[in-house]
């Protein structure tokens, strides 16, 4: 087993797929790993591979100078991190909350860790769990700009991209509540898609061609729009928004005439009918944020 | 002027942004263009490089072997078909209707045309006015096959990647609606994460990097989600709905905080709790297609 004598022994809390992911790359690394979950029994593998098993998260806690906990919510989070004997625990060592939630809880909970003289940084990871410790691996984190140089070298041996956001802690949930609403709502569009080329006849397998170059020509729109969207101007010269209001309004008739739930486009066509009512007609569809944003 | 004389003589129905493109590229290739539109005077530069500008539909149909039509919508189409003289005028002529439209609007059309002794091919234009000419314009077209082949030399001037989908001549019509789908509902998520990142104090430039990075990681995901909607395994190992549908639940409330409409997201959450309350809630995402479709 090698050991890496300079970098701090870390703990990692929660052991679902991602902790479990995390851990396994920090022993990979030669880093003194204490592992802890609330159900026992998932260190299995870990301790294999030389981890070290806590059998409460205190003694997890007191074992390594920097926490990383990776679980389902915040709430979870608090369950660990907010005990009496666990928050003792905790101060003077770092906090590295690597688990999704909103920037409010990130905000909220950096709060708590002030005031129990705990160092915080809040993290977002925008990767599956294959991705950890390969070169894929995309980490956002925010929160004091000290804390995250002094830990970037033992945050680094987790693979990938690790980008300091600024030193407001919700910065990192921020960036991950938009990424996951783009993921997400692309994704809907996609198996909205499949399920109108079903309904018409066409298999999943003879769309993902075509699917797959539509996904092709969004990142360099996604540039543009950015441009448009920060200077205000929104130039629908090439695509005005009338125009995609009625092909959405195509969309959503040849789903409806299947039986298919348009909900989503009709959402969609919802948003850009009122930045056409907001007399917009003539911009580009990138308006509609603005439309979002306006009080 | 350069003259290709084994072209066949082309007309263009509809000089809107799209009909002059396709109008510029055939006479670039020196293929003998006709052209026409509604409300006259668009046809100046055409004319300039070298179009022959007519004077009616009828007269356009005339003068050229293949009639390619780019107007609006099937409604427009018909408003130009569908007059006695220009319906005489096609009589033994071809039609390519490079109009979007429904796959039921195409398969009426055909209908009319075989009625009326014109041949016909349905087609579909799934990048910008500025790809024509060039390699990445893609056609996507339906209909007789031997058409297709007989006018296939014609339609390459127009650039790009030109894709016989089969003769049902609603499958352009159909893979058109459903990327379109796709393409419309991934700019909205976007459109709504550059809303919410402006709410926390996060511009679109800043999240532009990372949204692409998102777009990169989709191309993959659709072809993988095609597998498994068509096997009908639907496997949630890597990511369950469930965890899914709590990741929408965040992006929602983010939004809604914030006083941002969140309709779309709402009705993205919507069909994955379905999913999950018909049992399906240890299944991937693309799980929806098929609840979208089950009767
Ligand atoms: N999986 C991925 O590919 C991926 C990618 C990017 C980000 N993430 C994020 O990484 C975090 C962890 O995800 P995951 O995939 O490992 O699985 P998960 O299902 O989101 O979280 C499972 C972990 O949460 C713990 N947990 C749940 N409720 C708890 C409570 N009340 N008290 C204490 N522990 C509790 C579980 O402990 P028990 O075993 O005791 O239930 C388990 O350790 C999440 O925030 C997720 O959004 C995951
Ligand atoms: N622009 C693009 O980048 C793009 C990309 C892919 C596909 N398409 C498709 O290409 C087609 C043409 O698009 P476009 O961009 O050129 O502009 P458009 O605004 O969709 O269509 C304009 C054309 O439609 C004609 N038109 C409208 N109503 C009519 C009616 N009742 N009778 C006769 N003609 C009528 C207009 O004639 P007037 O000049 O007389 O109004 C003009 O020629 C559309 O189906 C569009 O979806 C366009």
């Amino acid at each position: 087993m090698p050991t890496s004598l300079d970098l701090p022994a870390v703990t990692v809390l929660g052991l679902g797929p991602m902790g479990r992911s995390l851990a396994a790359a920090f022993l990979a690394a030669g880093v003194r790993t204490t592992v802890w979950n609330r159900t026992p029994g998932r260190d299995r593998e870990l301790t294999e591979q030389g981890a070290v098993s806590a059998a409460t998260a205190e003694e997890a806690v007191a074992a390594g100078e920097l926490i990383v906990v990776s679980v389902v919510n915040y709430d979870a989070a608090d369950a660990i991190l907010r005990r009496d004997d666990v928050t003792r625990a905790l101060k003077g060592r770092t906090v590295v909350n690597l688990t999704a939630d909103t920037p409010r809880r990130a905000r909220d909970t950096a709060d708590w860790a002030a005031a129990h003289g705990i160092g915080y940084l809040d993290g977002a990871i925008m990767t599956a769990t294959p991705s950890i410790g390969t070169p894929e691996a995309v980490f956002l984190h925010s929160g004091p700009r000290d804390l995250f140089a002094q830990y970037r070298p033992v945050l680094e041996v987790l693979g990938g991209t690790h980008t300091h956001l600024g030193e407001d802690v919700g910065r990192a949930a921020t960036f991950d509540i938009a990424l996951l609403d783009l993921f997400w709502t692309a994704m809907a569009g996609y198996a909205h898609a499949v399920a109108i080329a079903r309904a018409e006849g066409v298999t999943a397998r003879e769309l993902a061609p075509f699917a797959q170059g539509i996904g092709a020509i969004l990142p360099p729109l996604f540039q543009q729009f950015a441009e448009d969207a920060d200077s205000g101007t929104y130039s629908g010269e090439i695509n005005p928004i009338t125009s995609a209001a009625s092909t959405m309004s195509h969309v959503v008739e040849v789903a409806e005439s299947h039986g298919i739930d348009a909900g989503v486009m009709r959402a969609v066509e919802g948003m850009a009918r009122r930045v056409i009512g907001l007399g917009h007609g003539t911009d580009g569809f990138i308006r509609v944020a603005d439309m979002l944003t306006r009080r």
